[in-house]
């Protein structure tokens, strides 16, 4: 036997047959054990070792299997021809350097984007996981249809028509990861050379990817109820994306008789569609809840888009998109061939957590939560009056304060800066190159916007506090 | 105490308090319990059931968290406004009618794209899976980075760097959810107006995305070492996508030669880009590993890409894309407010597959049993001669057999039907709307595509059995 320099510890976490196979693939990879040399056979080395002939045994197994070396029968194992193997180095030197992560400033952020996920069911979420990845699942770890898995959709289906009055089948949802990509989809299916109305300020997100994917834009004005009709007709456009729930950033509420409007607007003219983006319907905390637009289109028309980002985290990656009987052709021929962009594993996991009653009983806490978040705040904001008016209110994560004693709002940022506090003023959430439309009530040189999602009771509290004091004064 | 029709079942699987819920949740949907009616105390409740009052409390907490009843200080519980409540209805009518699944009707399918799971480490994902969901990693909750996280661009850049000898920077890499995703993202950082030579045959799936992406489409003939230099030339294109570790379907594997050639041809002229789709890079059988394209880039000309999907499992929905440095700046003003397409937990759980060592081993594991079907293949197909030509070999999952003796690839195709074998013309994985341009061995009316990755070693050569006799005769 070739003299062997292995010398095993056997109070090491290592097991005792890793060792082996550890010390095999260092010899083999640095050229001790040549291509064609014939390794010890297992008795003598587990005789030189000391150890079990089956400890030899697993680590030969392991190394077989992995093709440093091949059994030859009545001759023993030889090492393989292994310059094709892959290996992974260890961490290299950027390893020490990360990007840098913007440096937290700011002790309070009211950010419109927070999300609360102090009360998510992370032990459901982890035992609906581990029991999706069970071995007799293997169908997961295989490709899905494109449109997503049929159970989820077929699961959000019902969701939607219990919670947003959506009427739709499992076949004309398309599940996606994330928005964004679901409105590239959306780029391919509804055509090219399209003409895209949207408010200012909307989402941002939006506006850049339309603007990207080569829609013209037509800026179109908004009164208290939405998105102007008139100015509307006016733009030439043929898409109209809106959020008639609860409008970002300006907290519009789109009463029924707007959507209307809205629904006959792309009822006139063929190829018309409205974009209803409805990422946070599921929160209104005073009244009858309003369904979506799309329960009330009969002509096909409203293209739905719905997320669980919000809902549930940001970190899933799933969103989903409700499109008309018509558009569904177009899916399949102009994007049926394109894979599903969420795993299958994940659409699983959110299936059982729908199916199971964990979504419905975690969305209604939630709610609860960010009512109590939202009516603190607009309680203590409305005792600003007359110096301060509050607006926006009765849904979703954020309101809107506009000052009325002279104060400007990249004023009132300034200050709220100064003590560590992050306010977001109206103007930086706008489309800077598009003109302004906002409904008359909301003055932008005075509004601010107070998210109230991701902060805790007690620091929107304490915020507000300081706000109110270094905002006291004009 | 109002009249309560509540009888609780102790041998139920649902738990006393549950019960409790259930009861108090139907009362107040179906207004039996109204709005701002009083709830029996928590203790007169307890004595009526004969149970203990902090079973009672337990409910009353849950209703109260999910925001049915509220507490009012010294007064009790009381029914809230509860109108707006998401609730989800149980399953309707289109649940009993899934989608007819594709009728599975072939015994033996030698697809190009099977991939074989069997030797998965399940229960490793699945306890990496468990790992990062745990308590103390709420971060992987919250949004990520729009090019994905770091820490795993950088395992990423390891692993290529020793794999493939791609030479880059985490900063250059863009993680998202499937090759699709990332072409579609590369049409706006590389903009529009773009004129794409690609081969025919070539991936059906890249060129219909790039021609609903709008590039202008210029197909370029090979010859026996890939694409034509003279036509790629003279046909204006400014991309070039191709696979030189191994073309898909021709299995043509581009010397070293040809890929300086092609970097010369991008480097000629400013905003010439190579696109290096390396799908399967990780496998080959025989020889030396021919790096990547990418390797020998010296100039910021290749934009390279490649997917976990084949070297890890389908239902893994992360693929990632090497941006040349200039090009970046393009991502981060034309694609940096995109947020990233795969679930930060997915990439969590990668990012541990590969560093500690799982990917490596799964990875040559596999090499060894796809290679052990390739040789399979290859050994027995070798014996037709002359009446059969085999090509493509030594890399990948697929292989080509022309036929020789004056049978046609459709009769092939239909005779294989016959006994319950799929295989696949090369002519139906071509590009029907573009001429064809294939290399001189492979004549495209005799030649058949059988691949071997998802198949056993058994259906293989039971399969090839089948196949010879029925082949014999032209």
């Amino acid at each position: 036997m070739k003299e062997l320099t292995l010398f095993l510890e056997p109070g090491s976490k290592r097991k005792l047959y890793e060792q082996i196979y550890d010390y095999m693939v260092t010899e083999i990879r640095t050229g001790r054990l040549l291509v064609g040399e014939r390794l010890p056979s297992t008795r003598s080395l587990a005789e030189f070792l000391s150890i079990s002939r089956s400890t030899v045994d697993l680590a030969y197994d392991q190394l077989q299997a992995e093709g440093y070396i091949e059994a030859r029968p009545y001759r023993g194992y030889f090492v393989c021809h292994v310059e094709g193997l892959v290996r992974i180095e260890p961490e290299k030197e950027w390893e020490a350097q990360p990007e840098p992560a913007p440096r937290e400033q700011f002790q309070i952020d009211y950010s419109p984007n927070g999300v609360d996920m102090s009360q998510f069911p992370f032990d459901t979420w982890r035992r609906i996981t581990r029991n999706t990845l069970n071995d007799d699942r293997l169908e997961l770890f295989s490709p899905g249809q494109p449109q997503g898995d049929y159970s989820l959709r077929s699961t959000i289906a019902r969701y939607l028509h219990s919670a947003r009055g959506v009427l739709c089948e499992p076949s004309q949802i398309i599940i996606g990861a994330g928005n964004d990509y679901l409105l590239m989809l959306l780029r391919y299916i509804i055509g090219e050379g399209r003409s895209a109305a949207m408010e200012n300020p909307t989402y941002q997100r939006a506006y850049r990817l339309f603007s990207a994917m080569g829609f013209r834009m037509c800026m179109v004005g908004m009164d208290a109820q939405g998105m102007r009709i008139d100015e509307l007709e006016a733009s030439g456009a043929d898409l109209a994306y809106v959020m008639p729930s609860h409008q970002y950033p300006t907290g519009v509420i789109m009463p029924i008789g707007r959507r209307h409007e809205l629904l006959r607007w792309a009822e006139a003219k063929e190829g018309r569609y409205l974009i209803e983006d409805d990422y946070d319907g599921e929160f209104r905390y005073r009244g009858k809840p309003i369904p979506s637009m799309q329960a009330s289109d009969r002509s096909g028309r409203v293209i739905y888009i719905g997320t669980f980002s919000k809902a549930i985290a940001p970190a899933i990656r799933i969103s989903y998109m409700v499109l008309p009987e018509p558009l569904m052709e177009r899916f399949h021929s102009q994007c049926g061939f394109l894979s599903s962009t969420v795993s299958r594993i994940d659409q699983a996991t959110l299936n059982e957590f729908i199916r199971d009653g964990y979504f419905e009983r975690y969305l209604n806490k939630m709610r609860k939560y960010y009512r109590q978040k939202h009516d603190l705040m607009l309680s203590v904001i409305r005792r600003w009056a007359p110096d301060f008016t509050v607006s926006g209110a009765h849904a979703g994560m954020h309101l809107l304060v506009t000052a009325n004693h002279g104060l400007s709002a990249s004023e009132m940022k300034l200050r709220a800066a100064a003590m560590g506090i992050r306010v977001y003023t109206l103007k930086e959430l706008t489309i800077r190159e598009e003109r302004l439309g906002l409904p008359p009530h909301l003055a932008a040189d005075r509004t601010v916007v107070l998210g109230f999602g991701g902060l805790k009771i007690d620091e929107l509290r304490a915020g507000l506090r300081i706000l109110r004091s270094c905002w006291r004064y004009a």
